[in-house]
């Protein structure tokens, strides 16, 4: 049988048991040109809860009765004349939060299982990789000395950018939440500095950590962060806007920048992201990873739970922040 | 004697009388190598109430007792030994709320009252006119055919941000308040249309004249327009935020757009400017302002009120939009 995790309902704030229907259904037989994959994995990303919303967004939203979007990892264990995938190929794509995926293949790409383990694919060398080094590097602009600050620093994405950043030449300061997600950004990760904003005034601490001020911020968190973050620019800085996860549960409207007239003071720059705008240049970002990984330059944690019934509880680690890295969901082996 | 005006205190909202300290002085003598000059227009802007405002800019604040900072246009009655300028000779600059400035002649530079009117000099020839012509094209990098949609369009910068979109072959709507306005937005300076924020729904004017999105917003008001205009972006739209006289006088925390995910889902970018940095280029803006007046192809409209006690209620039009292009007051002649 296959489980699946479907959307029953568009959440008003945070997603609850009640927002999904967990179903078993029959596996699927691959038609002609189909392949059927197992998923080993399914990632879980702040983008998702975007996702459940409805209207015009840079994709359509889920619909209801639809199986969760999510990406995942899997192997191909029926092909039925695909053109491009075979049995025993194991494919990254967007397989969503089910055990069984089957699919005519566009929009999957083959993965190695043989040259990193699968949920670096989910991670480092997959969206929230090429969403760190896009976003810090294209969108952000990022030259060598830039004071670069990064908030959701432990995530997936923010513990990518700062590392980016420190191999080029930055002084990077991590926003976290909490003394041990900080603690893991400097001694683990090289960051220059960490702010818990759970026990600390971001705004002083960013005062005292950066009195000249942030010549490139990569926002992931949006609300208060940004706010400070917007208070302590340097002429010319770049803020880059991947996310807002502190606004993505909010019943009320979310809380724009009250400081946004610091980009006119600083002449600077806020400047939305969407990673698939790069997806020509992957390679090119995965060819970095891949070496700065071989020279022990950069490192990726995942933070792995295991068993698709865990979907929801596992799902709600990324708005809580109990979680570190990359957080991929194992359903099948 | 002299008049003045000084900054008494800081006001807390909207400038009341209290605000001001009206002076009269002795007419003051240059110094070696300074020049007097009397002065026979002040510029009112919007800035000034930044200005007023403690705390870090992109210029230090008006010092209290200090005279209010205003760009002004004058004549030299009385040279000693200035190595730049003359008895007789016309100079734009920073000359305050006063009727006689002495100075250096640092930051002023000499006009000439025969090629236009004085006033212009404070419009479309000076500090609005530069913040426009560099604001849209340089910081807005305007394209043929884009989308225009300018806020505070029949101010002294908006008015003139339209005209120039629209030589550059654009589509331009502008928001004003009033009915007045936007006829004139429309008959007299050729906008597209307008769009009344007094009397319609921003947010669904905007859907009707621009159903597929702009492509530039230039925006001097902030506040709701600002959300309203984030809501109807195009993809890779540029916002200029040149001001937000929305906000200047508010009490409480300035309203941060909160609507600014707009950004990440249409790849957008919000730039903030400062017309100073554009300096070494006015020139250029002049040069074409000059050809484009020549060949009647763009306009330009002094609001001109008399006496420098009136300078207070006069200053106050700026954000009851009581007035109609470039707000200039005439103190002496």
């Amino acid at each position: 049988m296959n489980k699946q995790v479907l959307l029953a309902k568009r959440p008003d704030g945070l997603p609850t048991l009640s927002t999904w229907k967990f179903e078993e259904n029959k596996i699927p037989e691959p038609q002609e040109g189909e392949v059927l994959i197992k998923q080993h994995y399914i990632s879980l990303d702040p983008a998702m809860r975007g996702w459940m919303r409805e209207g015009k967004s840079y994709i359509p939203p889920v619909a209801i009765n639809d199986v969760m979007r999510a990406g995942t990892v899997g192997e191909v264990i029926k092909a039925n004349n695909n053109p491009k995938f075979k049995e025993g190929d194991f494919l990254s794509g967007w397989g969503g939060v089910q055990q069984y995926t089957v699919t005519n293949g566009d929009g999957y790409f083959k993965i190695d299982p043989n040259k990193a383990p699968l949920p670096k694919y989910l991670g480092i060398i997959g969206m929230p990789g090429m969403t760190a080094y896009f976003g810090i590097l294209k969108v952000g602009e990022l030259k060598e000395e830039d004071v670069v600050l990064v908030s959701g620093a432990a995530g997936a994405v923010g513990s990518l950018v700062g590392q980016i950043a420190k191999i080029k030449g930055c002084r990077v300061i991590g926003i976290a939440g909490g003394k041990d997600k900080c603690d893991y950004l400097v001694n683990e990760l090289g960051f220059d500095s960490a702010i818990d904003y759970k026990n600390e005034n971001v705004n002083s601490s960013l005062n005292q950590h950066c009195p000249d001020g942030i010549d490139v911020f990569f926002d992931n968190v949006g609300g208060d962060i940004l706010d400070a973050a917007l208070s302590n620019l340097r002429m010319h800085a770049r803020i880059v806007i991947c996310g807002a996860i502190s606004q993505y549960n909010t019943t009320s409207k979310p809380k724009g920048p009250s400081n946004y007239l610091s980009l006119l003071v600083n002449r600077a720059t806020m400047k939305g992201m969407v990673v698939f705008d790069f997806a020509e240049h992957y390679p090119e970002a995965i060819a970095s990873y891949s070496k700065w990984l071989g020279e022990g330059k950069i490192k990726s944690k995942e933070d792995i739970y295991e068993g698709i019934e865990n979907f929801h509880d596992t799902f709600l680690r990324l708005f809580s922040g109990e979680k570190l890295g990359k957080l991929v969901l194992k359903v099948l082996e």
